[in-house]
């Protein structure tokens, strides 16, 4: 048993034609005219395969197959919004493997013990509100109408307004949110976004846990002073202090952290930012993210020292701010062991992994036992026109999907 | 005899008030409504002192003052221009106090042995055209009638046309240049524009030499990727490369370069500037001054080497480009020697030290013997609204500069 790979391929050239920038990437927002396009298109291929289709408050669709309908589901999906100027692979490429694998089941006549449901989770990348995985969360609970009414657009605009004038029931999320007897499993494939999976020459990743992360912003303020005429011992240099900052986070991630901590500085301003003025006031940002909470902290704990360190010798003010926090999360240990065990048996070229990224997944695993597939991105590129994932990693990783569905929801495993 | 602080304070707080920045900082740049408004007040004060007047090609104003006209004069001068919000002090000082010192010499009847110009340098702080010391440069030569062409303001105006516009004879220049034989010594006063005279409690600096500078532009590009997904031994990241490099130049110029070197990164960008984006590409300027070139060329070859370490060690590509360059200039060692010597007789609280900053008096030495005396920057401030010298400061450095001119140029020392 396997995928029809053209038949998806065929499915994937048809949506990334709904685009807002059709020479530089895919650009399709939730909520939006070409969002309205690729709904339709798939609403009409459930609508085919004769499934039982449910768009939520939020936007979330949920279309199940199979008589057992009332028995908790086997949910396989993911997204199909983008980032402005995108990658054709990042979500869409989860939805379409469903859609795919849903398809074949039917042509097989495979007779389900229990529904499997495809799932396209609106708004994961934030692109409108600032909100990643908005959908996941609204479907888990996660926020109210009222926080809906609160959370709003660069125009001004609410979720709560924009979701209403794309014809969505809003008023009713809270009915929507989805219950722990709805769902038995939930796995979403997913391409890498990193390139762990190309550098060890794998083609499928069986995700373990989902980083948890803390983001710092950090502000150092010394004394702006002419570049010439300022001796080194008179100076109170943030930047420098920055510099120092930035080169010990970078190398304590490298060395003494875990090996799966990482720690970003990707962002840094300056004031006032003149080649021949030392600084005034520098700010920049930390990312640490780590499947496990102790590199977290100790990247956290040696920050904080380090600024303190800095700050008094080179007489600064600083401050550092937690501007965002999230907990690691370990995925369904059952899950991972199914897919693992169809995966060697089928004799997949796999690795276990984490994921540094977040992803609706992870919102699932509040009400599910979760699991995640990655297939490799080229080059680790996504977020970006230059996003790619060959079309043999997207057949390994549909059939292999493929292949863990049926054994979760077929009532007799068919000899594949 | 002594200058007359309160004549001079009240000149400068007339000019003070020709700002196009009334509330925050004095703003008069060259060519401009209030540098025409500041030059109308000062030609009326040479003018009543019957000085012979000339406003040159390009707009600097030099007043005689003495019966041997034709003899080499002792010049004393700076410049009335400023920076954008800029302070009180800078140049201007220097101006007032040279116009008080003839009043001086004029009040006590002092017979001179050869003539003292006030000089009023034109556009030295390169407020329109990014050109500094302009007034001096075209004075000794350094620019021709094309150049003046070719340099143009933001709003595509050139020098020639700003300059003609505002009534200068620009196309006389040339004849304009000023000759060996017209000028024997120059001495700038100038506010420090730094806190070394501040920090070891000096009224008076006598400047020895004048800082030589490289600027660098360094440009290194990498892999932008996702923070989360890309483990820290798969990384590209310009960021943190350039941070090493920075740490480690300002390492080197605290401690093994030579006590006068100093290493400034005052500007850096960083593309795309997310924080949960491992940067692509990052641009930074290294500016590095000192009075001995040894100092210049041990931080350019530690910084040389640094970037290719770091590049090669990260996979990085990287340039750096020199984007300006000057030499040291010593000052004339008969002058400083002058200056001293009648600092010590008179008892003040004098250093003497090197300027991180270049002055119109640097274009100078290339046909006079060239001196500088600095008065102390409250805090280092300068190019600020918060620029700050203290009246006894003013007048400590006013009395030594009038008691050097006397010295050189009066017929007979009176005692004083």
């Amino acid at each position: 048993m396997e995928i029809n790979l053209q038949r998806m391929l065929n499915d994937l050239t048809t949506i990334v034609r709904y685009t807002r920038t059709p020479h530089n990437g895919c650009t399709r927002f939730s909520y939006s005219v070409e969002d309205r396009q690729a709904r339709d298109y798939l609403l009409r291929q459930m609508k085919k395969l004769g499934l039982s289709i449910k768009v939520d408050g939020i936007g979330n669709i949920r279309a199940k197959c199979g008589k057992e309908i009332d028995q908790p589901s086997i949910m396989i999906g993911s997204h199909i919004d983008t980032v402005e100027n995108g990658g054709k692979y990042d979500g869409l490429i989860g939805v379409l493997t469903a859609l795919e694998i849903i398809r074949v089941l039917k042509e097989k006549k495979i007779t389900l013990r229990r529904p499997i449901e495809l799932i396209i989770f609106a708004e994961e990348e934030g692109s409108n509100f600032g909100v990643t995985m908005l959908g996941s969360k609204v479907l888990t609970g996660k926020y109210n109408g009222e926080d809906l009414k609160s959370i709003k657009n660069g125009s001004g605009n609410s979720v709560y307004d924009v979701a209403k004038d794309f014809g969505l029931t809003v008023d009713l999320i809270e009915q929507d949110i989805i219950r722990e007897d709805e769902v038995d499993a939930m796995i979403e494939l997913h391409i890498e976004q990193g390139a762990v999976l190309e550098n060890q020459n794998k083609s499928i990743g069986i995700v373990q846990a989902i980083a948890g992360m803390k983001t710092f912003k950090i502000t150092l303020e010394g004394d702006s002073n002419h570049a010439g005429t300022t001796p080194m011992d008179l100076r109170q240099d943030p930047l420098a202090a920055a510099a120092t900052i930035i080169a010990h986070i970078k190398q304590v991630a490298k060395t003494t952290a875990l090996p799966t901590t990482v720690a970003t500085v990707g962002k840094i301003s300056c004031q006032p930012n003149m080649s021949n003025v030392i600084p005034q006031k520098v700010e920049f940002f930390v990312d640490v993210r780590d499947v496990e909470s102790k590199g977290v902290d100790l990247i956290t704990k040696e920050l904080m020292e380090k600024v303190n360190a800095v700050a008094t010798e080179d007489k600064l003010q600083s401050e550092v701010e937690l501007i965002g926090a999230s907990d690691p999360i370990k995925l369904s240990s059952s899950i991972v062991h199914k897919i693992e065990e169809t995966a060697s048996t089928q004799g997949y070229n796999y690795i276990k992994m984490n994921s540094g990224a977040v992803h609706d997944a992870a919102m699932m695993t509040s009400v599910a036992d979760v699991g995640m597939i990655f297939i490799p991105s080229m080059g680790g590129k996504s977020h970006s026109p230059d996003e790619y994932t060959k079309e043999e990693d997207i057949k390994w990783g549909g059939d292999l999907l493929l292949h863990v569905v049926n054994n979760l929801a077929a009532k007799t495993q068919e000899a594949y």
